[in-house]
């Protein structure tokens, strides 16, 4: 049984940092988001891979209770490749391979149409559009990046004024608002819709905005950073995995959702791919939920 | 009664930002330090001015309590010049006229001798040197710049290897430590000698670090940045204003210095020089305290 419908990519990426190279390993949108969520809840991807795509990639996810259902088959699977240099705070895109995504047109499965949560993950716009007309979530988050903000900008605009939680990193959000402040860029944000807006900074955590309430959530002061490849759709995944799970809208536990994103996502870049999720627990998770009150009480 | 000596610059400042220009304002860390700190102790000025310095700026801080006994007048005023682009992080210095500065060589008042806190604010490391060996302080806290971390690197771990608190911004600790990582950068200066350190991340708010602990200070989310001129030295002024009040050295009580820091830094990037400064009551700096921790709380 889906809880959480999330279309997105699903990737093979090659990705260069500081602390090594590697190829052709599992990424995308979709990958990271459904993993993260399912120590939570049970994810349903809506994705495109090509007949290059390695079976045990799938059976990966299978095995963490991840819905495959909605991955088609279909040419050559999308890739990316990109570096991060000293400071790690963004990806440089080396090359983009769309493949198969270019001519996607997403067909939910019949299992995934009564599930109350959807993700649009990091994908074009209309691909998000499509998936949110053929389904009938109550509670819909959308995540984008600077790519669809430059080439898609009206229908992107189009599609958050249909969710209920909007997801950007700061600097996306600054560039989609057209202002360097992040309190009047939510505020425009919300003003198109969404109830909720939330701004990642990476290492400097989340900001939560709301009708007239601030939500600052930290970042997990990280010694070993390896690769943050995946870091916001992990986030994002732990976010709405753990709002599927306690079926809590509120607020105050919206704040703790955003918390559990922080920590998986401080876990999943401590290795690349997601070498590090694999070797996670619900119990480690809930350490470094705790550690986090620790480390900001005062 | 001097509880806290500051040695710093007492400036004349030209500021250009998104939001107006203003020529021959009020600036310097010595300034900025000893106004935010006036909320909680009183602090003594060691620096020096010239003879075009006005006499009002002098008179604003004795009514707040500072003790400008230690400033002396020769020559030129100190002078910088500086522009804030689009995103506000980051001050780009157009000129830098040392004037006075360039000579000066820093003598303490006898009334200051006996004070337990001492805050060296960015200024030459010699200067910071001077001041230290003739002075009796228990609680020393260093801050520093790019400039002197480039120009006088060897003197500057000199001066950080005799203090208990060590100030940074997280560029700037990045740039020193020559890491990314903040954490590895935080015991790198640890293992200097001082027992606290603390980065600051302006609007994320700062870090700080002790044996084994971490603390995660939020930033206040500010709508209306006007001149970031002077956030860390105000940051700075009211971390260590707040420990002479309290004189309660414990990591906790360094926790909350650190969120009244951010709180105070926070007013005085609202406007120009210290002008927010002057409006402001200990009354609002209790309100936006409380604020801090309902605005992190999960």
């Amino acid at each position: 049984m889906v809880d959480i419908v999330m279309v997105g990519t699903v990737a093979l990426d090659s990705v260069k940092t500081p602390f090594g190279q590697k190829d052709d390993i599992l990424g995308g949108s979709a990958t990271y988001g459904s993993y993260a969520a399912s120590f939570f809840a049970q994810p349903g991807i809506v994705a495109v891979v090509g007949d290059d795509f390695p079976q045990d990639n799938l059976q990966l996810l299978k095995e963490k209770g991840i819905s495959t259902d909605g991955i088609e088959v279909s040419g050559k699977t999308f890739r990316w490749s990109g570096e991060y240099e000293f400071d790690m705070n963004e990806a440089k895109t080396l090359d983009t391979q769309l493949n198969a995504l270019a001519t996607f047109s997403p067909k939910i499965p019949e299992e995934y149409k009564e599930a109350k949560f959807l993700f649009l993950a990091n994908i074009d716009p209309n691909l998000q559009l499509a998936v949110l007309e053929q389904t009938n979530a109550d509670f819909v988050m959308l995540d984008s990046m600077n790519f669809w903000i430059e080439s898609a900008r009206d229908k992107l605009l189009e599609v958050i004024s249909k969710v209920d939680v909007l997801l950007l990193n700061d600097g996306e959000a600054r560039q989609l608002f057209n202002t360097a402040n992040l309190v009047k860029a939510a505020k425009q944000a919300m003003d198109l819709g969404p109830k909720y807006v939330i701004f990642k900074k990476g290492e400097h955590g989340a900001l939560l905005f709301s009708d007239g309430k601030v939500f600052n959530a930290p970042g997990y002061p990280l010694e070993d950073l390896k690769d943050p490849t995946g870091a916001g759709d992990s986030f994002a995944g732990a976010f709405i995995g753990y709002i599927a799970k306690t079926k809590d809208l509120s607020e105050p536990n919206i704040r703790k959702a955003v918390v559990y994103g922080s920590v998986v996502a401080s876990f999943n870049v401590e290795d690349f791919s997601l070498e590090n999720m694999k070797r996670l627990s619900l119990e480690k998770i809930e350490q470094r939920f705790n550690e986090m009150q620790e480390l900001r009480s005062f």
